[in-house]
């Protein structure tokens, strides 16, 4: 088994962007400096892309401070791609690597990129690759199994927090119905973030349906005609995701494009909430009825970020480094919280397969029981992972006596 | 005529919200403390439906700390609407001023609120009643004549400007072809500001479209066809209300729904940036192409603020007031750029007329030849206005050597 092997390191970046991927890529390269085992540090463009093409870049040479700019920087410095890689793309993929004794090697990404570096890993057993090959977290859509909470997303609950914060606001000014469609394909956890734009009494959203729960056309009606009828508006987020009782996507009757993980394409598309949106104009007679679809504006948005977030990314890809030239051969650098009242965390490896390909979904105790809220476990949860939010006020509103 | 008239103050917000319509509120509330004559410091909920109900709270009791952070809130603190007052309207408008003896009226909002204001005054100067009738200038569509800007555009150009800079790493590192629908029925100035995100050389938005200019799709797909061929990825940026040569909006093909000044409804609806992706996927055969509709989030989203902006919305309404206890009957108070190599605005009063219901459109020295872009002349116009964006940056990418 490798231990402590000198060589070159390589580190990629891969699946969906998030505002504090780059925050990893420098936490891992910072950390490689100070390691004498550690020869060169190159990152590859666009994912495994960039290996099979041996399109490489000298991360070594960077300076410190551009290094730093870049850490602050949305969306992955180096690429990204979304391809899981056949037997053919390993054997060429070994070959580059022992070309260039890559003897390190780092990928960010989600549970799909996970399945890549297992599946590297796996192969590197086979054919008995000596290399340190790490995953290293992050993914908006926090789900992540293994992890308490995921690089990248308390920054997204930040925008979602602060765009459904404004929302509550427009909507106080102009009455109706409002719906938002948050990201997440089989995990709420995003659109649930949706809920720490309450801040004062009667604040949105005040409907939130996620992906865990079965999804009722009918019982969404009941909802929004019910909320409605009390305080004459209504805000509600939905995940892009929501699905019915057999587990089919309402989205997905309008689309059919897929990804090489088989994931179904479904952001970027107004469809659903439009839909959602004629439903209740027809059936409930609801004139002022509205859709925000927030699509690829929350997971890189320059600006809108979590310092906590910010710090924990770059200290997973300072974790990864630091376990594999510690001489651990393999694993992914997962957050665990400490228990306690006080906010902190851990950095402990796990094995690559336990959080590749399955996704984790929202505890059922942070749904509640009639599906279309959240918890308050929920909030104690998400709330230190977003930071302080922006400020907001109300008029204290004396009324003028009538005459 | 009223020349310093004693009497109480009755202000209302109207039209969209802005993020910083507040700070004109509040600019005016302040503004008003000081002025001897100004008795009663009223606001109107929900504009002109406030007056038909005498639905009154007094601003005067309000704190200055109070003010200060709603000044800072987003959206409009005193409720919004959209609604033309009819004849019988202005008699009952007419009877609750003179029961409530307001001789101070301001109106903040866009072209839809002056034509209010101005019905208002109008019907006053008819019937007699002796007031001092303002409108205060708002709008992100910065779409108001006889003004060189409009509070509230800085900011959400500052908004389009950021999400835009995000969307362009974002493509960079998954690339493909991403369409952005930004707010706008007639006038393209916001749309216009994602050029401000191209920070380094090939950076987004490639190909802006303003409804200014007619929209063919044929051109649509052969501008996309070009940018795509040569880079490997597109970036647009469109208004809303894109229009045909024959000035038919290409949404409207959509939806009919219009409110009582006769717009049609176009945003909060994927439609547009749907039609335009798949026209592009089917016709150009490019696989990843998406589109995102900024909808509501450009007008309200706490944090993302412009200072300069902000400072703006507080002056003009501060300005009104001052117009109005000099003695001045009635009027809009626009902004005025000052010449010379650093910015300056001045704020002059104009009569309500000359701002009301027509807008303004983007000079025609502010959009490429093509129609496809913008000008340097349109970014030197809007660069002082959004304020200093957040610092990205990239790596210096050194090339390992093949082997």
């Amino acid at each position: 088994m490798a231990e402590k092997i000198t060589g070159n390191m390589l580190i990629a970046q891969s699946g969906g962007p998030t505002v504090v991927i780059n925050q990893s890529l420098v936490g891992a390269v910072l950390e490689a400096k100070k390691h004498a085992r550690i020869k060169g540090i190159y990152g590859s463009l666009f994912g495994v892309r960039g290996i099979l093409e041996e399109n490489f870049v000298d991360l070594g040479k960077e300076t410190t401070a551009t290094l730093m700019r870049v850490a602050r920087t949305p969306s992955s410095a180096l690429g990204s791609v979304r391809r899981k890689p056949s037997e053919e793309d390993c054997d060429i993929i070994f070959t580059v690597l022992q070309k260039y004794d890559i003897r390190y090697f780092f990928y960010i990404g989600g549970n799909d990129s996970a399945e890549t570096t297992n599946i590297l890993n796996e192969n590197a057993r086979k054919v008995g690759y000596d290399f340190h090959c790490f995953h290293i977290p992050k993914t908006i859509d926090n789900d992540l199994r293994e992890n308490d909470h995921t690089p990248g997303y308390g920054s997204a609950a930040r925008f979602v927090a602060c765009a459904v914060m404004g929302d509550n606001l427009d909507n106080r000014a102009l009455p109706g119905v409002k719906i938002n469609i948050v990201m997440g394909r089989h995990a709420g956890f995003l659109t649930a973030a949706g809920t720490l734009a309450r801040i004062f009494p009667g604040d949105g959203p005040h409907l939130v349906y996620c992906p865990e729960h079965p999804f009722s056309l009918e019982r969404f009606l009941t909802d929004v005609d019910a909320v409605y009828k009390k305080t004459g508006r209504c805000i509600i987020c939905a995940s892009e995701g929501i699905s019915d009782g057999k587990g089919e996507p309402i989205i997905s009757r309008y689309t059919r494009e897929t990804d090489s993980h088989g994931n179904i394409q479904l952001s970027g598309s107004g469809a659903l909430g439009d839909l959602l949106a004629t439903r209740i104009k027809t059936e409930l007679k609801i004139s002022r009825v509205r859709a925000d679809t927030f699509g690829y504006l929350q997971r890189s948005f320059p600006g809108v970020v979590s310092e906590v977030d910010a710090c924990e990314a770059f200290a997973v890809g300072q974790a990864a480094v630091r376990q594999a030239t510690a001489g651990v051969r393999d694993g992914s650098i997962t957050i665990v919280r400490k228990p306690g009242k006080t906010y902190g965390v851990e950095y402990r490896r796990v094995d690559i397969s336990k959080v590749a390909r399955q996704t984790r979904h929202m505890p059922g105790d942070f749904i509640s029981k009639e599906g279309n809220d959240v918890t308050e476990a929920f909030i104690a949860y998400a709330k230190p992972l977003v930071g302080k939010l922006p400020e907001i006020a109300q008029l204290k509103t004396f009324p003028v006596r009538k005459k």
